[in-house]
């Protein structure tokens, strides 16, 4: 199965796509799109859409997993992050993937069994999760592979609870 | 020059389609995108999309005019409101409009000459503004409307300013 996670941002937009095999699960790409304020916010949104939807068509993921509830400073910058957050999920439905909403603490809870833990806890854990040589300098990148990892988890638990064997 | 009008909103989105021809006004269509909770949120971000995109395929305005600011009662509901609003800019910018965003005072002023209006106000001058025979039902309907008459009126002011006639 090879699920993608998002993690929108106005600014920075990370993606990451993993698969499991064989138990294991690998990261296939991840990274971030940058988008830069001299261009419109129309032409951003434009960008962060057509990206996502190359990536897809791409690697062809059964789903896409994506944070359901952003911790915003202010309605304005709520405002903001969820414009960039609808069309990411646009994108995805658009392509007929199926959505998986997780909370914040879900996905701390899943990478790190912690559901209070930092931004470079979550980078270390997806690095070791994933076997990453190196760590991962963007932290849109790791949290968005941490969206995925927490879609992979939760899916093998409902396999499990359904009575399957992995 | 045809300008549409886009209100976004979680439940309903309004769209207005105004034509100026002989200095004068003209609703050619307006309503509301009603979307249902029973469906996904993806879902519903997919039937916004597309409906919006059947509308301008339909009327082919030049101009898509929207809210820059919405006043949202918190973090939760501005976030909410903003993925529609992203998926309504999208929905202009990939079928190459130009878009123009002003900000409610803006709006109200433009159609009431009060930048302090109420819905009520700005729905009974939608309705004089565009000489329509009916009170216009939907709220929504009657904002989208009020902030494409408000880019008729700048885009006329622009055309002044720069020497036109009209």
């Amino acid at each position: 199965m090879l699920v993608l996670g998002v993690d929108p941002g106005a600014g920075a937009t990370g993606y990451g796509i993993v698969a499991r095999s064989d138990g294991l699960l690998q990261a296939v790409d991840y990274g971030s799109i940058i988008t830069t304020p001299r261009d419109s916010f129309p032409s951003r949104l434009q960008q962060i859409f057509s990206r996502l939807a190359e990536l897809i068509h791409r690697y062809q993921p059964e789903w896409a997993a994506i944070e359901s509830l952003i911790f915003a400073k202010n309605a304005q910058s709520a405002f903001k992050l969820g414009q960039v957050r609808g069309v990411a999920i646009l994108a995805a439905a658009q392509s007929g993937l199926a959505i998986a909403e997780y909370t914040p603490l879900q996905i701390k809870s899943a990478v790190t069994g912690y559901g209070a833990a930092g931004k470079g806890q979550v980078q270390q854990m997806v690095q070791s999760l994933l076997d990453l040589k190196e760590p991962i300098r963007s932290t849109d990148a790791a949290d968005a592979l941490a969206v995925a990892i927490c879609h992979h988890h939760s899916a093998r638990l409902l396999h499990l609870l359904k009575g399957g064997e992995r």
